[in-house]
């Protein structure tokens, strides 16, 4: 194992009408100001949002709410947030909606205390000081809720960059199960594939052993399997969506990080086709994952066997490399029955895409990605070869 | 799933020479002046307290330190301690050792700023105030390090009564597996008993399905299982103890445990055979725990069918109650691995004791202990015979 810090000191408050509390958490934390942002119109339409609102008023709190994030969230609306925020004294941002909400949030939230730009921080500027975020979580998949990550279109170059720091991590998280049942069966599907792929990043990594971390990364996959089609036939399954939540929380909260080297070099990938295309984030990991699983397997066989076994119930004692294949292919069998695309052209992305995505993989000038194995561009075209 | 608030908000670090690192992590709390428990040489020996008081030195706190912390600690040490650190203008509680030690500091740092007797909080007083407690863990297995949790022994009424509240959380925890090379198989196998038992009590529960903490739990009990015997063996498998170090925290710290009703029926039962004979905890443990299993497995006999497949390997499909049994029987046979005892005799507690268990079990007036079987007085008693 190696060595590592591990902090994650969210507070989750979890169950039906959690959302109500938004309101008393925020005040807790000593907000005078509320900045709300909130994605499309199903946050409103669901009624949401103004039980939340209504939360901060009886909670005496001032707010104003700013709509409309987009999937893939860009630095535009960031930057017109910012200066909303500064010009009406906001001390703290609550995110209603999912990951593009939350990751917004987080965004204006470095940005609104810093004089500089704040997508300097998504080119490598340590994260230092943000104002508090709060989230209501409406979809769970992206677990920005509990990690200290964002992900933010750099509009101009149409590159998605990430940010990260302790700072960024949310002071509360409000997870109510009843506001998923409105998801799409594509949505969630989105959200499963999206937290499973958390996890394989984390999972499918070289370093020292370490059980406990490799235990837990195979029982949250194990638990996001057990309900996963439950979700997808019924929406209104609480135990279920109640599942998903909290394991998307945990995928992506760095529990299953910790001790080791992650990956990432698939989330690399599955950026350029969503900033490209505009594919759904979820649906960009199902067609790269697999891909990528198939491409880089012999570089430790054993943990693609230990894979096929633990998670996919692989019978042990066959032959190592087809245990190994035959786990990869359960789980693109699986995405395909949660009705997730599995192939590029399912996202409209043709065959001729290929080179500038991989270009565009390499833009900031690094020469590999990922860590598991260290994919230079000829194997990044490869790995998207794969996924035609 | 029933609905929760879980904060885990502790900062572990861990690793390598970790423990060098206590001085800077008190300094950025704030302490001024720093009161260092600890407990029998060990920790002297080894060297543990004295880098710990270097990096003190080094961050330029003030501190003072009290050694010789019993196991199973009681309230005469923590009333003097208490006492000690009212007069030196104490301001935060360094623990350097294992649940006992951490347990004390806890209820020092509970009594310091309370005018009344520390012991009201463990008698359901609420637990509002404490100073900042700090951990070097040098045993693994009580998870007190990352809990909110603390026992003390009422010295005067031979009661071992817990405390709990979110104040009682450690700031931080450094966790060196390096410190635990020292352990013999004894205390060894005492905390994998006592930290698998801290999963059963949030395992074996009623309330509604919640896959993914069912799911944890299974992966937590394979992790400890997974490196159990390779510590028996050598005790400086780094990676093996690096392991428990880092599951016992995770047993406890309640992630393990949330939306669902939890036991701690069978801690109860020990707590009085420790109480009474001064058995160590974990080894009291493993006398209960396969004897409660038995007990009251019929009372949801899908739930052990499930214990016996996804944690003891036994294959699906065979008759209910003999997988049931085979689980159970499983676990025992384990601890007999690791060298504990499995049988009230082999900790010197005879026959005739029973009856005075049983009434020490209910001597604060509850009329029923545990929550999966809410165990009468003659169920207590049964169960303590059926570890005869």
């Amino acid at each position: 194992m190696n060595d590592f810090t591990f902090q994650s000191p969210t507070k989750f408050v979890f169950g039906r009408g959690a959302h109500r509390e938004a309101g008393r958490l925020a005040a807790e934390l000593g907000a005078k100001k509320v900045l709300v942002l909130y994605g499309g119109g199903s946050a409103v339409q669901n009624g949401t949002l103004p039980a939340v609102l209504q939360s901060l008023d009886a909670a005496g709190l001032d707010y104003l709410s700013a709509g409309g994030v987009q999937p893939n969230p860009g630095s535009s609306f960031v930057y017109s947030a910012i200066e909303g925020a500064r010009e009406e004294g906001v001390d703290m941002l609550l995110a209603v909606g999912g990951g593009s909400v939350i990751d917004t949030a987080k965004a204006v939230a470095l940005g609104v205390p810093y004089p500089g730009d704040f997508l300097d921080f998504y080119r490598g500027r340590p994260v230092e000081e943000a104002l508090p975020v709060g989230v209501v979580l409406t979809i769970p998949a992206a677990g920005s809720e509990g990690s200290p990550n964002s992900v933010i279109t750099d509009e101009e170059r149409r590159i998605k960059k990430g940010a990260k720091g302790e700072a960024l991590r949310p002071k509360f998280a409000v997870l109510d199960p009843e506001l998923t049942f409105t998801l799409s069966k594509y949505q969630s599907a989105c959200g499963i594939s999206d937290m499973m792929a958390h996890i394989f990043e984390r999972y499918f990594t070289k370093t020292p052993e370490n059980a406990v971390t490799d235990r837990l990364c195979e029982g949250l996959l194990l638990a996001i399997k057990d309900v996963a089609m439950r979700v997808i036939i019924d929406s209104e399954d609480y135990e279920a969506q109640a599942a998903l939540m909290w394991a998307g929380m945990l995928a992506h909260n760095d529990l299953c990080g910790v001790g080791r080297e992650q990956d990432w070099g698939s989330h690399a990938l599955a950026h350029q086709i969503s900033a490209l295309y505009d594919s759904a984030h979820g649906a960009a990991l199902a067609v790269i994952f697999p891909a990528w699983l198939k491409y880089v397997y012999t570089e430790d066989i054993d943990r693609f066997v230990r894979f096929a076994q633990n998670v996919w119930g692989i019978s042990p004692g066959g032959d190592k490399e087809q245990t190994a294949l035959a786990g990869i292919a359960k789980y693109e069998e699986f995405l395909r029955g949660i009705g997730m695309p599995t192939r590029l052209s399912q996202l409209d992305v043709p065959e001729e895409g290929i080179p500038q995505l991989t270009e565009l993989a390499f833009a900031l000038g690094n020469t590999t990605i990922g860590n598991f194995k260290r994919l230079t561009p000829a194997d990044v075209e490869a790995v998207y070869r794969l996924a035609l």
